[in-house]
């Protein structure tokens, strides 16, 4: 019996599908499945209730493809919000962490992931043709691109500003940057050149 | 709308239940949450059916409580182990660790937990009067206490030998000392106390 053979092929089961999340190996699945079965079974039903749940109930916002409990998502439907401000993620977490920083009011657009020709993703998998749709539509100013600064955030990034560009709106992106409170001496060098080059006014940094 | 709260009642659930397994914040417990969302919905449905069918399936040996997906397990019913040498262990955990070092041959006796007043577990809460039907029914020839080196696991073991030193068993224990590839340096004092208290011969060390 090899640490790869449990005396249940149960258990066995129950611990290679909790290995497949990310970020967890056999050990922790294992130390996981461990704790469940320790608990009393109701406890565990809830537990597998609450994904089923979600896995079957999830709405995306017709909107912006926020998960959503209802059609519209809580912040499309945020009579408080501007309406002419569009940020571009690419997934739910990035709204979450956007919105946790309390420094943005306006609307979102979640792609649904990045180009990247390696996953053979490309941009007819994304959830670019609905935002042409409120381009169109809706009294849309800015569309603030807030893509991962990697090769294929930046692709998907310019893809979705030649295809827009013909539409009279401004094209801004987030900052990049020394993170606030990184040492400059640690700083990469791509970092560094790009935070001189796109320097601002001293008085108008927080 | 603040890092505890999240567009979707249904994904804060899904949270919120990840989050309970030991070791996993809210932080991992949401990326977890993303990804089963980005998983096709049939994958997510073996992930909890996995777990499910293990909870309401899984049975313990009635021999020697070990998880097991038939009434007596396979180390019970393996003919070619040693059937008077019985291993006293905490949990499953420990079965799998000890038959992982391919050194041991004999059965095990899952008590399923440690004597820990604070947690309000006393000997009644563990298998320990299968483990006294064994003695008496069988041709058990020794005990080996195979419990963590901790107050609760010394107690236990204590409790145990107390308890059954009236039959004609030896009882022996693991032998505690400096892990293997330590330095001595960093052992702690006690563990390295008992290393020299407990030497045995030189030739015999392996």
């Amino acid at each position: 019996m090899s640490y790869q053979s449990y005396p249940s092929q149960l258990l066995e089961e129950a611990v290679e599908q909790f290995a497949k999340l990310p970020g967890i190996g056999r050990k922790t699945a294992f130390r996981l499945v461990l704790h469940l079965l320790r608990r009393p079974a109701e406890e565990v039903k809830i537990f597998t209730g609450a994904i089923d749940r979600l896995i079957q109930e999830v709405k995306y916002c017709k909107i912006c493809n926020n998960i959503s409990d209802t059609e519209v998502c809580p912040i499309c439907s945020d009579n408080r919000r501007l309406k002419h401000v569009i940020c571009v993620v690419e997934s739910v977490k990035d709204v979450i962490s956007i919105e946790n920083t309390g420094q943005y009011n306006g609307l979102y657009h979640v792609l649904g992931g990045i180009i990247s020709p390696i996953d053979g993703i490309g941009p007819s998998d994304l959830n670019i043709d609905n935002l042409e749709k409120r381009i169109e539509n809706g009294n849309i100013q800015e569309l603030i691109m807030a893509l991962s600064p990697t090769a294929e955030g930046d692709t998907t990034s310019f893809y979705i500003y030649r295809k827009f560009e013909k539409y009279n709106i401004t094209f801004t992106t987030i900052a990049k940057g020394i993170a606030i409170g990184d040492e400059l001496e640690y700083a990469d060098v791509v970092t560094l050149g790009r935070s001189i080059v796109n320097r601002i006014p001293f008085g108008h940094s927080k």
